[in-house]
């Protein structure tokens, strides 16, 4: 059985029924043919991923233990709060090793995220996100009736905040919602462009019957370099400086939050700058990525990130915790090999994935900088390179460089061990 | 109760209960929060698409009944066999309304795929790749043992061929298993690249025991233009002139097939000119996405036949049935609103999803040429066009580029009427 699936923590949701009596069989895409179990019974039968039908996703169970407890100590170093992004795997049980590990709560994007997160017992949840429309904006109410659930929410516009008032009324609750203040930049994302805007935001939500202002987000995820980064977080303290000066945040505590897995270094020196703001600041970082890190965009990150050194860093470094196995098809012609793995079972959106090692019986072998994979079909990848080194039915294992859209490909991901032996599974909700 | 589950012909497959009776709550994206019911019990919920959920992608039941109508006639009409590539849609629901149309059989890419197939009930089977690896390799076998199911895989090299005789030899069955020889392009994807490499495949496949060379086989999807497309036909054609005149084939008939669904005019007329066989020839055409169309590539390729308009085309048109309804969540500059929809709910590797209409008060809009989707993250789309058009909240239906691509972002599709009342749910398998 899972030692996942058996560390399950959150308050009556252990070892939940609708994961661990999920039902597996060979119409769930990387199960055996012939299998039939439960999904808490996938670590008893033996399984060698090698043996295994591919292409099949899996998760590198000790790296990624490993990969939480380097982030959780990284944010306790820093003076962070740790909220990792739920949207990276929907998987209950990944999220319940990182609130063990110490994770202050898990963020969401969308109401559906938000009611998986809700139905397997996690109990505080940034929904980094405008809930739009009146079924998203009612379930925020739902979830608040729950007098042991704490929510925050996104506003960047007074429409939102005026949609978010009338869903208050609708559901008369003795306690507000918490609304964080978005700002955004020019030409990015959602948020609010500039401070005259973030301020109305901010006012309207203060002075709203049902909401409370509860702190400033932002997402610099996607910005280009450090410098803009650094910029932009430097609006949102100027924005929650503002705020406080007016008095205009409810509560005990401001939250500052940002982050995704790309910049997560600049997240709690920037915020840090904020100051006093007249009672107790939590600097929340909410990056997803790093449990299982990657083997492109987020390593190169990270590798700037350790080059700078300018933190207080834990001992070790994120892995890669997540690989896809698949089979050399078709050798048609010289310096082309066909995969078995394609769109549909691999990120790709931010860069083809990386060919790690070629495995032939039982043997791993590195690629060198030869090999690549330089595009995919649906369900078929072209890895170019010497094909000397290949034959028709080897395994190609390939680094992924997405793993948002690596998980989401998946609705069962094997748990392995350090010899590849399956040592359980992970359910997730996408 | 969906019409489309009511309607499952499959042969002691009908109304399976792994279907039917698929619990769906709040966990599955798309259900409304709080809802607790079968499958088969969505059709009786009263549910209209302006309430429910969004992101949520639809499929518009009359015009997806009418396609698969158009298509199947259109295949009559010029003397082809469809087997509509089932990885499309990944729904067997959706495969019964083909198969009671008409379709020779469904056409599949992976093991899993061919395992789905089986369990719901398909009797004939195109496994349109080479299977690869000793899991894939006995998996057919397996499907052979029963012998009401008739399989038909790829080979593209003496090394497949090879392993499928290895499994022929593991199997021991007293029938063969139908293999085809795939040829390809110089550059393409899997596919013998000239006639020696094809005809040897073509003898090892003749010459091993426990298989069956069945026919000749290509994939033309991916190809630029009608001229290369046309050229590449003529090489299945020639290589099937020569197995013919070695005296290759078994069985009854000569399987040619080819077909996505840019190029399904095609492949009757180059298939035919390869004239007298010496035993009976099929010619099967394997097209997925016209069950659905799109509202881009194949919506271009469609425009392009009928003008040239040399076929035997049925009366009406293909037409888009599947949308995905999103929200304005922001609109945080001029000229720029932000959508509740990214690449986790729609296919955009072949295009961005094209803005069909605004839906306000449940009055519907329909876009102009100025608005654009220009990017999607994750959970968000960019919609760039004259803002003053849009407010937040506002429901916006988006057209899909890639409906491979869209099918597999969703486990449960609700079925529409013309009202776009709800009236059933397909679930996918991917």
């Amino acid at each position: 059985m899972s030692a996942i699936v058996e560390s399950r923590t959150g308050p009556a949701q252990a070892m939940d029924e609708a994961i661990a009596g999920h039902r597996l069989d060979e119409t769930v895409k990387g199960v055996p043919p012939g299998a039939r179990l439960r999904l808490d019974e996938v670590g008893a039968q033996g399984w060698r991923v090698h043996d295994m039908p591919m292409p099949l996703c899996i998760l590198r169970e000790d790296v990624l233990r490993r990969n939480s407890r380097w982030m959780s100590d990284f944010a306790a170093r820093n003076g962070l709060s740790l909220c990792p992004h739920g949207k990276t795997t929907m998987a209950p049980q990944l999220w319940d090793i990182q609130i063990a590990d110490g994770a202050w709560g898990i963020t969401v994007a969308t109401m559906h995220q938000l009611n998986v997160a809700r139905r397997f017992g996690v109990r505080r949840v940034i929904w980094a996100n405008q809930p739009t429309g009146r079924v998203a904006v009612d379930a925020a109410f739902a979830a608040l009736r729950d007098p042991a659930f704490e929510l925050f929410v996104l506003a960047d516009s007074l429409e939102v905040v005026d949609a978010l008032a009338q869903g208050a009324a609708r559901a008369g609750l003795s306690r507000p919602l918490n609304v964080l203040c978005e700002v955004g930049t020019i030409g990015g994302r959602t948020g609010a462009r500039d401070a005259a805007t973030a301020m109305r935001v901010a006012r309207a939500i203060a002075a709203a019957p049902g909401l409370s202002l509860a702190g400033v987000e932002a997402f610099e995820g996607l910005l280009p370099d450090t410098a803009q980064v650094d910029a932009f977080l430097g609006t949102l303290v100027a924005t929650a400086r503002d705020c406080a000066a007016e008095g205009l945040f409810g509560g005990d505590e401001i939250l500052l939050t940002a982050g995704g897995s790309a910049f997560f270094d600049r997240i709690g020196p920037r915020l840090a700058a904020a100051g006093d703001l007249g009672r107790p600041v939590r600097r929340v970082l909410r990056s997803g990525c790093y449990l299982t890190h990657d083997s492109l965009a987020y390593e190169q990150n990270y590798r700037r990130m350790r080059a700078e050194g300018a933190l207080d860093f834990p001992p070790g470094d994120l892995e890669l915790a997540m690989e896809v196995w698949t089979l050399v098809q078709s050798i048609p012609e010289p310096g082309r090999a066909i995969l078995t793995c394609g769109k549909r079972d691999i990120g790709w959106d931010t860069g083809w994935p990386v060919p790690l090692r070629r495995v032939r019986d039982g043997e791993a072998t590195a690629f060198g900088a030869f090999h690549k994979v330089t595009g995919m079909n649906d369900q078929h990848g072209y890895l170019i390179g010497p094909t000397e080194f290949l034959r028709v039915g080897d395994t190609v294992v390939l680094g992924v460089a997405h793993p948002c859209a690596t998980f989401d490909r998946w609705q069962v991901i094997p748990l392995v061990d350090e010899s590849f032996r399956v040592t359980g599974a992970i359910r997730t909700f996408f």
